[in-house]
């Protein structure tokens, strides 16, 4: 079996990981850490794992941490986890990154999106982007996944293939992205208590700030094969879990509806966990909650000659633990939806 | 006192017209209609007026309507309110038409979008589209009222002062909105269960075919002095009440985010109902719960050189009923803030 | 006009008061504090009062509330509260304390349920217990008014009438309350979190052990004349507002369902907040949303001749900051709904 | 592989048994009937399925189903379900009907309460009342499990070991039970609209009317050896899923809260799906949403002398088709947890 670790595993990513991974038939979760319940049973911090694990919380130290995992998962805030990683891979570790500090290939954008300085930016260039989907090969041999953001994997997931394709103009794109609330985590803050969000929604950092831009921005490039700027709006919505990007963007020329969302069937014909609708249907966050999923569709406004990407993700599945399972099973060699087969539950 | 009748009291509109009414210093409600619940008091009916509205709901007889009632709402669905109207006005009384039967100049158009041939074509050139921001004159001396859709108004008093000011392109425009689930209204239905809608959001109606286009449309290019087309896309959002849209767009060369908060602050100087939030700050559609008032805010991208509007109101309250009393104020003389007067109910 | 003042104005009883003062006939707000928002202006704190209230908060200096104030409602935390209320009274000011500071009328049992020893014990046989409908004519008389909780006003206002008519069992009374989520305050805390909350509900503080059960049998006691001694079990629902108390209890011999409907009527049958449903209908929370009524039902279950009352209420209305209005309406002779005249924001 | 057909498979527990037969190692499903889809794909119906589950819906041909399943749950509506198992059984068919046609021994009393003649009397005697924690070795040797009410699953697991073990007072006991919206059907009703339920909720069926209470009061009185009648009032809470029965009742003289805890646990010591809390904690349905648990907890007032049981299960789940597959498994000789080994999805 092999022994999985998760660092700060009493966030809601860190919950989500040890949902799937409870799951997982070759592996084992055999140590999380949480400095702030160190000893604490981990069904007294979450009680839905009352009667399947019986693992204690520890106080992160990195050396038992080697000890104890063959592959480790961090799930700590950006900042935090770049203090701990490079000795884990240097200790021949494999490790996925579910924090930013890994994600940008370049540690002068880190320092200017994050405001810190990079601790080890000797291991950017050695770290995947982990979009199976995109990256699948160099996952495989790669040591350091940086596991994508919740909004980019929603948005790159859309955007990707038809960049690649040349058959859409990147001018001019615009995301509209809403998410559910666990997507702020699970720290205290008055904009994410019940009756601060219930019954109404909103938008926030307007305007060009949210730090997922870079990373959105570098994968989309990657795929133009030239400098991709999208505008990019996210919202709160009411809900725990979901993200609905939608995606107005223009085609090239004689590019039809048709066209767009066949290129995308192509792409995506073999993976397991990327999905269009056929035309006229459009995808419902509900349908994926605590899935690995992601959902697309194509719309075409005829009178504005615009076209209209959908895509839903669970945030804390495909947007964060799902596909860092993904990650690790591509990382170990594991069948790619290894504890991912699972349906929503619904309603 | 004014008497005040309401042609379809039962589903959301028409309770909240009643609300708003039971608190107007000038009228009283004299005469409410719905046919399923006929002989039923309407606090069997809606338990929040059970304490303070002693009035039972009737079937719908123009006569009786005519007899006791000075000024009549008609909350009924579209289709079935041209069979009413024409003769409450033939019988001289002032209408506010919350359907969209009069909200279009044009029969044909009428006819295009919801697929009826319209009854009374010949009232729809004396008809006013019932935003009092831009209307107030007209609306003061006409006798019937088209009351706006909820998702015309969020856009329309966003973007007509811009129109009229020449300061953004008429092209290009893509307003994404969310809306609250009582925008659905209290027919049953299998998209408006508890279970289908709670925990998810999704978009509908996609490409440019949702009904409340033509009437946008109608309004901004009456703005821009020409034809405007707009990418419009709407959202289901796991909440009562409420609409957020959000409203991407090109200003003209040399045109600032101060320039076009300022066209907005002069325009809406006078009005009580309109407020333009200051640089920085974005809409929450919860603190307009309940409340006549439209919030507004502008943000720039300088990254992409784009402008972002946030509009938000409640939909049943400043998108519809609310919106209809200050139609109605309007059409009587009386001060407009009254029965208005609301602060939202928070959280 | 009355110059209001409130202590402690930026929690959700504060938000409240501010609601209902805002529309209150004979009276304005003059001075709100909240140490930690000093300086800010009311209208950043709650977008809702953005439009309506220019007032920006103080740091609470007991002088200056004397100096600006005429009735002062104190929406601070228990403990705080009585820091404050004794210079005010001294001052001459009347006060309404939402806090549970004066509602024990003996401070030993303050001090054994709420762990502080009671700075002004000389105070509590002032201080009325602020329930209008039992204390009406000792509120209009006093200076200090103790607000009650949320879970005793649901609770006393069913079962008052009944003890003291002697038509029920004292014994083996059981309440079983379910609060929504407001009435665990805007303080940070996991268990607010809207993740922590959507989509499930617990009971807490199980056993006899909430705070609010001295002040439920000092008052039922005082209604049956001797010692009233109940179970009680609050539960937290996923909701914003609202309490829903469903008491289960034993009439005395020959009592009918009918009998006990009779009682109730009779006693409030001059109230203006206080509703009896008729046999048959039970109340929604959701109907007396904003609202300071007082709902109650009456059922009886023949097969185990046991008898059951709901009782529902906004917990931060009736619950809180409308009876507080209430009582400060009654200690100013002015008239007692003055403010209050509202009907729920529904759906 | 054995071969599962679902009868309903397009209400709330027809998704629920597809969710979990769809993870069933020993199964797969075969056979799906719902007369109103009956062509469509079920991932037109759920699009929860469209990309796990290539089956579409039948109309219900009872030759089909016998010839196509070797197991067959009945997700139909009581009065229906009846007219179908009876062949089912006598084609040597296993089966597991959700419904309560046979929950009841005896047909006079599902006459009086259903308001129906049963049809197949003769099949009550056979019909197994399906709690596996209570009548596990009746189920393994049976053909047709009458599979429990939601409400009844909860409360007689928490009352039937201390029935049985006599520590308990028969008399005066009381269940408040609280739902969630999907325990009332995918039916269309207006009390089952977002807009009606969000935000509030409200006791229903009060007095002793609701039609679990047969069923309850029948296995309670098993346990017991004598009659059992009960208070039971359900109630709606605005959450999709989840059950929690709060149960106040008298222990016998000298029994202990830890007496009463140790019963529980001896009597489930062996049981996969049944927890018994430690002293002091508290179940939340949350932590239950998609599982087959039940979570129990002991609490004792010393105040009042009395014991206060809480019980949570997911409805759908232990409360329905987990149980239906928890019973399955049972009539078929596989393993019991097979298809259930799944932890909830939080938040």
């Amino acid at each position: 079996m092999i022994r999985f670790g998760i660092l700060g595993a009493t966030g809601y990513t860190g919950g989500e990981l040890i949902r799937l991974l409870l799951n997982h038939p070759y592996g084992e979760i055999t140590y999380i850490t949480a400095d702030r319940y160190a000893g604490k049973q981990i069904g007294e911090v979450f009680p839905q794992f009352r009667t399947v694990l019986d693992l204690s919380c520890k106080e992160l130290i990195v050396e038992e941490v080697i000890e104890e995992c063959d592959l480790v998962f961090s799930a700590l805030p950006h900042g935090l986890s770049m203090k701990f990683v490079g000795e884990l891979i240097k200790a021949g570790k494999k490790v996925v990154d579910l924090s930013a500090d890994y994600r940008l290939d370049d540690s002068e954008i880190y320092q200017a999106w994050y405001g810190l300085e990079h601790r080890t930016p000797e291991l950017l260039s050695q770290a995947v982007y982990g979009l199976p989907e995109i990256n699948r090969e160099k996952i495989k041999s790669a040591s350091l996944v940086a596991n994508p953001g919740c909004y980019p994997t929603s948005i790159i997931l859309a955007l990707y293939p038809l960049l690649k394709a040349q058959i859409i103009e990147k001018e001019g794109i615009i995301a509209d992205s809403k998410s559910g609330v666990s997507g702020a985590g699970r720290a205290l803050s008055l904009n994410s208590l019940f009756c601060e969000v219930e019954g109404g929604l909103h938008p926030y950092q307007l305007g060009g700030v949210h730090r997922h831009l870079p990373e959105i921005e570098q994968e989309l490039s990657k795929a133009a094969g030239e400098q991709v700027v999208i505008t990019f709006t996210p919202h709160l919505i009411p809900m725990n879990r979901g993200i609905l990007s939608t995606i107005y963007l223009q085609p090239k020329a004689g590019i039809t509806e048709e066209k767009v969302r066949t290129v995308l069937m192509e792409f995506y014909e073999q993976e397991p966990f990327v999905h269009i609708l056929p035309a006229g249907e459009f995808p419902q966050t509900k349908a994926l909650v605590g899935t690995n999923y992601c959902f697309l569709s194509v719309h075409w406004d005829s009178r504005t000659k615009r076209l209209i990407l959908c895509s839903a993700i669970d945030n804390l599945t495909k947007g964060a633990s799902g596909q860092a399972v993904q990650n690790a099973n591509l990382l170990l060699g594991c069948p790619e939806k290894a504890g991912l087969e699972l349906t929503a539950v619904y309603p």
